[in-house]
């Protein structure tokens, strides 16, 4: 087997997403109402994207001179191209989902739940094949150019700050427009949701694109990237060039599997569109479980890193599983704080904060196992090296299928938009019936999404970790020492400071949105009638300004930190940081979106009738708890999960700089 | 000099205490009706001592058993020892709390204000000194007796055993009596604060002295124990004998000083008694300082180790000043949640939440650099066992003047109870406003001893974690070993763990007392019009019971993981536990804390009349702050600076039997 493979499969993924895009294109976009709505929504979303890469283009630039002069050129010029790459993905998936969101909405009035699974679907499998395809081409192209994998690091580097500022942006935006949206329209102004009236509903919609299409897209390309960067890394001190080839070979056999995958969500009338995403998803994943196998065995000689992979695939699912536990109606934490909302928003909250914080004990004891097993099925306790080879396989294993992942994911949102649209057009109500449906099943099978997202950040991060060991040539961090303690506490320290910051920022943004809407309220005349148009732009605007001027902060802590902490302290002390950080960004970002998830459904679980249901006090109690938990879940929380990555990548890429240079306080 | 000086001094501080009882006792009660009601608190607080000390008689006898098979029966007695000689401290300080509780009343109705606070401060004084005295007559006199401080660390596991339960039973206890007493006293039946006719309002006056002044006091001993303990392991290995002996002359000379301060509190009309405290605490502080100096260089024979202490001070003091900036009405943090109060309760637990997150940087920051310059200007880089000696002697010196440092902190809530006597006894209200200027002034003093209390147990886990990697012969703990990092994980989840536990204890039993409240309310005829008696005892039982039964799981939590993970995963695994659980648990204590406490203020901001005041929306959505921060501050948080150092205890005491059988699984 060859290496060209992967750059090959990679453009038969972007062939696929534009054979993907050009079908979705066809599809009618409905009447001139539509066109206009979905043409705000369109450009809302593209302008948040052009403002938000023009700002990137600033940080890239100076980020570029650094590398170049401090590390390499080839290194510099890696980054760009990873940058470029995952800035590409997230226009793509952003192009497609907002033209499929009014398409879907139509299709849904024409051709009822089969066409509109099957446009909306597409819409996401856009956005998953560009993820995975750019992804490949990337990394395998450039290994293959520069055949060292050290300089083909700053690919990921670059993936990873536009997944950061995407993440944080995104998440800043779409939190500011939905609260601005819901807490004058819903609430002050008593319109409905979606409601035209709304000036922040263009800019809520956009949310929904900008957060959950681009920033998750550019969260999974980062992953992607990682997993596979640190596996080859490893996988070239463990088994040579071979020990290269296997990640890259899976990866590749994972993305044709996901195109497999995508010819059975096919909606049949009458069944369940639930049926049809989990058979696409469980087809992938078999096909790449056998093939994992036979690769492991031909490449490789031992079916030992098969086996990490099942442990890694076997840690996401049950994680998967206990998030469900946490977060689902059907069981006790939920109905719990749901009971609680009884006596009042104090209880809610409290509760909450208990079953989000209760709730990072079992997934952090599945990993902690998952870590081992996987390190010593793969041979870990003759050579280490195998070893951690192991923990990066089963995080590239549970990313393989990514693309068919990715369009699950995506899909929601697609589906959640053309709701917004059929209100907003005023479609017949089965229309948005048939959204609501295609949405809620995209939010089951997104769940399990989740459950992969947080159990391979993990192992990512940590084989990122075990790379930046071998490259700066540490066989030991030694934790008796007062550096590597001093690390490990800064490094704890900042996931708690990052959301500190991000959830501060969704304050004042949505703070400018409310004043914003209130003013348009109060200033149009005959808006309220539906007479006078609200200025839809002026809210896309500030929300747009919003998100990009405070997602400068957290990007900027996130690279200096570790440089800076490593040049004063040393290599050993960076170590203990990024430890630090791995430990208490994962049970952060753990907590807040189990939180987050459980407040959310509490109040669903009262609107479908318990507790008196909706109006009723236990109603606005647990309204509160998820006002509090939607900045945990979509906007602090997703976004540490790119910050310890991407920590750890910048260890990794100014590795020699700190081994060289590192530790001018202590010396 | 000589080792025996120790528990001479201990000795002298216990007869300080007896001549401070004694005086207490002499002053008048008052009327047949403070009597009476005090005779209730009083009561009730022993008899939750009483059965609590029963409930751990039991976990005493097992773990007795236990130690004394698996370790030795000379630590298993050191461990009875230090077991029985916290519950000491705490019994004596209780029974002279809730004494000068009604004669700080009755002082303050016939002397003024200088009365009053001799009276209160005189109380303080007692549980302190009780606390240091025997203290060091136990770490003292078992080490003289055994001459093995490997067996003396049973006295220290047996004190922060006790601490836990107490910490946690207590912060249960005060915690469910307080919400009872409020929301259905002040909310529902809408009369004012320590009421005679709520049911609740001995139940929640009893929680003053359990969780505020025996819960206190075992913490202090715990910590004050560990710290010495641990110096002394890591000063046998540095400096050999003298080693031993230098932070027990500390210890000694620190007595002494909070003697000589507590002479310095003395009441004038007229004058704050502000400056009375702070004259006391600075008194003691200086001939500390002072002392530390010559004892360092005639013992050691040099000025190294001073200048660890030094340090330690430094860090407690800035610690206490960040945290002032975060929870004082004065500054922009608590500012800030009084300001979203107004956009209700969603934004004002948010702002709460960030401000509490972001409240961590810059304490772990300063002591990051407390850790590292303690172990540098203490020889650190020349001799590892010297500079880790010194960041055990940081903490001894934060913690010399305890004596003192308990006085002021246990010295409110008599103040406080104080106040609520002469509430239910109808007192003039001059001597209302007489306490409640008392309770003022000494919140204020004890935010700087709680800036110690989270510093000192910081270092004193630290130094905990450096003696056990000593007696478990470890000289490395390398952080690229997934079974390090597998403990690392479990060890940072056990915080979250455990204070989701704590925090629905509070929730569960703070709905049983609800219930009881309304019981009492509806069934009792005559009890709204003064004429029918509340059953007090009822919920005084119900506060005993609830707080029982919950502090069990985490105190076994506490013992039994770290055991666990050292059998099945090794030695140094435990070591990654116990870094885990000492980041997150330092992390979690910081953030709980000053939530909470900026919760509180930014509540006694708007009573003050910003935001529309008392009654106003802004206070409604304030007040669920504070009932959120509640168990924050005083149960979660509190707990957890416990937690972390009793698992290090334990893994101190369990190591031997750890370095030889531990490691099942990886062997």
């Amino acid at each position: 087997m060859n290496l060209i493979i992967a750059p090959i499969i990679g453009v038969v993924a972007l062939l696929y997403a534009y054979y993907k895009a050009v079908t979705i294109n066809k599809v009618d976009v409905g009447n001139e109402r539509m066109r206009e709505i979905s043409g705000y929504i369109h450009e809302g979303a593209m302008a948040f994207l052009s403002r938000e890469y023009r700002t990137l283009l600033i940080f890239a630039a100076i980020l570029f001179i650094i590398l170049g002069v401090g590390i390499g050129w080839t290194t510099a010029i890696c980054f760009l191209v990873g940058a470029a790459f995952s800035a590409l993905a997230g226009f793509f998936g952003m192009q497609v989902a907002t033209k499929a969101n009014v398409r879907t909405a139509n299709a849904a009035k024409d051709g009822g739940m089969n066409k509109a699974l099957s446009v909306a679907f597409s819409g996401g499998a856009v956005m998953g094949m560009a993820v995975v395809g750019l992804g490949i081409i990337g990394v395998a192209g450039l290994y293959l150019i520069f055949n060292d994998i050290t300089i083909v690091t700053g690919f990921s580097l670059g993936a990873s700050s536009i997944a950061l500022f995407g993440r944080v942006g995104g998440g800043i935006y779409t939190k500011a427009a939905d609260v601005g949206a819901d807490l004058v329209g819903k609430v002050e102004a008593g319109i409905p949701e979606d409601d035209p009236r709304n000036p922040a509903v263009i800019a809520d919609n956009v949310g929904d694109n900008v957060g959950d299409v681009a920033g998750m897209g550019a969260d999974l390309f980062e992953s992607y990237v990682g997993s596979i960067i640190s596996a080859i890394t490893l996988g070239l001190i463990a088994f040579g060039d071979e020990g290269a080839l296997f990640p890259l070979m899976l990866a590749a056999v994972g993305i044709v599997s996901s195109i497999a995958g995508t010819f059975f969500v096919k909606g049949n009338e009458g069944t369940n569109p639930q049926k049809s995403l989990d058979m696409g998803t469980n087809v992938s994943a078999i096909i790449v479980i056998v093939a994992a196998y036979f690769l492991s065995v031909s490449i490789l000689g031992t079916a030992r890193p098969f086996a990490a992979i099942i442990t890694g695939l076997l840690v996401g699912i049950i994680i998967a599983k206990i998030t469900e536990y946490y977060t689902s109606t059907e069981y006790a934490p939920v109905k719990q704080i749901a009971d609680q909302s009884n006596t009042g928003p104090a209880t809610t909250i409290i509760s909450g904060l208990a079953v989000g914080m209760g709730s990072t004990a079992m997934p952090i004891i599945v990993l902690a196992i998952g870590i081992l097993v996987a390190f010593y099925v793969s041979g870990g306790s003759a050579d280490a090296a195998q070893g951690l080879y192991g923990i990066a396989l089963a995080a590239v294993g549970m990313l393989s299928t990514a693309g068919m992942t990715i369009a699950v994911d995506a899909y929601g949102p697609i589906a959640d938009n053309a709701g917004g649209i059929a209100e907003m057009c005023e479609l017949p109500p089965e229309v948005r019936e048939i959204t609501d449906q295609l949405d809620a099943v995209g939010n089951t099978t997104a769940a399990i999404g989740k459950g992969f997202a947080i159990g391979s950040a993990a192992l990512t991060a940590l084989a990122l970790f075990a790379s930046y060991t071998q490259v700066v040539g540490l066989s030991v961090i030694n934790l008796t020492q007062p550096t590597v303690i001093a690390g490990l506490f800064v490094g704890g320290m900042l996931p708690f400071l990052f959301s500190s910051i991000t959830m501060q920022a969704v304050g004042k943004a949505a703070f400018s949105m409310i004043e914003e809407v209130r003013r348009q309220f109060r200033e149009i005349p005959g808006i309220m009638e539906g007479k006078g148009t609200p200025e839809y732009k002026k809210c896309v605007d500030i929300s747009t300004t919003a998100a990009l001027r405070e997602m400068v902060i957290p990007g900027l802590l996130a690279v200096i930190v570790p440089v800076l902490i490593g040049l004063l302290l040393g290599k050993e002390a960076l170590g203990g940081l990024l430890a630090g950080a791995l430990v208490t960004g994962v049970l952060m970002a753990i907590m807040m979106a189990n939180a987050g998830g459980a407040w959310d459904n509490a109040k669903k679980f009262i609107e479908g009738g318990e507790h008196g249901g909706k109006g009723s006090e236990a109603h606005k109690a647990a309204v509160v708890g998820d006002t509090v938990g939607d900045p945990f879940k979509d906007t602090s929380g997703p976004s540490i999960n790119i910050l310890i990555k991407l920590m750890t990548i910048v260890a990794l890429v100014f590795g020699p700089l700190i081994a060289e240079f590192g530790g001018m306080l202590i010396k």
